[in-house]
């Protein structure tokens, strides 16, 4: 497959989110993708990412939530504008609110399935219902707010990027 | 200090936890203890917990928050039953529900300080204020709604141990 996700259009100062980013080494490197009207990610966790043992973390689980959701957040505001990821202006969100609900246990060592709707698009900010699926059946619930990233942010992090990144 | 952390009385087959397990040795490790009636934890992102350059990961946080919240649950049910926390039967919370509201980007390379605070306990049930804070201002606000582990989880748990942890 040589479609890119959504992650992969970020500009390289903000790809070093630590669920998402392309650049950050150490990171989990979720990537989201359109299917249809539905944005979609997979993911296996490592055998570490527990919460207890036999079962993925909900910590883990938190932060694909948050990464699908603002990368679909993203993708969803250049879609209603008609044009494409890799046209400027850039959009970038980040999360203003999540919340996360753990119906049951996500057994570990299965690959994941994230499904991402937009609930609604509005001005700056996105919201977005996100399902997580282990096995075919839907462990976790999750809804993103999410937020075009304050410009004030984004010159920080040119700016710690010129110091050294992590 | 020889004061043991919440999260150090959990018993071995429920210690493996990503975020706070003592026996993960790839797990953040997490330490909650009881001041006064506040819950506390501190912690320092490493360099590569980042959103963006500059600034702590989302997800990151939204973990930190979920292992302080179930520790803190564990702890209020020990302590509502005046009994200490290496005493049987044993108390071991994991999350129902978790909703984290970003107030500000937590700049990364700083301390960070949790304090969690009991809103309700009935039954199984544990309902927590987690606010976490750099540098002395609060950016992060999270509430957990904590249960007591279900039987089944746990004896998976010992189960999938028993056939090699991760």
């Amino acid at each position: 497959m040589t479609e890119r996700s959504f992650q992969e259009y970020y500009p390289p100062e903000l790809s070093y989110c630590y669920g998402c980013g392309r650049l950050n080494p150490q990171g989990h490197h979720l990537k989201s993708y359109w299917e249809g009207e539905v944005s979609v990610a997979r993911f296996t966790p490592e055998p570490y990412h527990t919460a207890v043992p036999g079962f993925v973390n909900g910590g883990v689980l938190a932060s694909l939530v948050d990464c699908h959701g603002t990368g679909t957040a993203a993708a969803a505001a250049y879609r209603s504008e008609q044009r494409s990821m890799d046209s400027l202006p850039t959009h970038r969100f980040v999360t203003a609110s999540l919340r996360v609900d753990y119906l049951k246990p996500t057994p570990i060592g299965v690959e994941l399935r994230l499904e991402g709707r937009v609930r609604a698009i509005s001005g700056r900010k996105v919201i977005l219902d996100i399902a997580l699926s282990a096995g075919g059946q839907v462990t976790v619930k999750g809804e993103v707010t999410a937020v075009e990233i304050p410009p004030g942010m984004w010159e920080a992090a040119r700016a710690a990027l010129a110091s050294g990144p992590g």
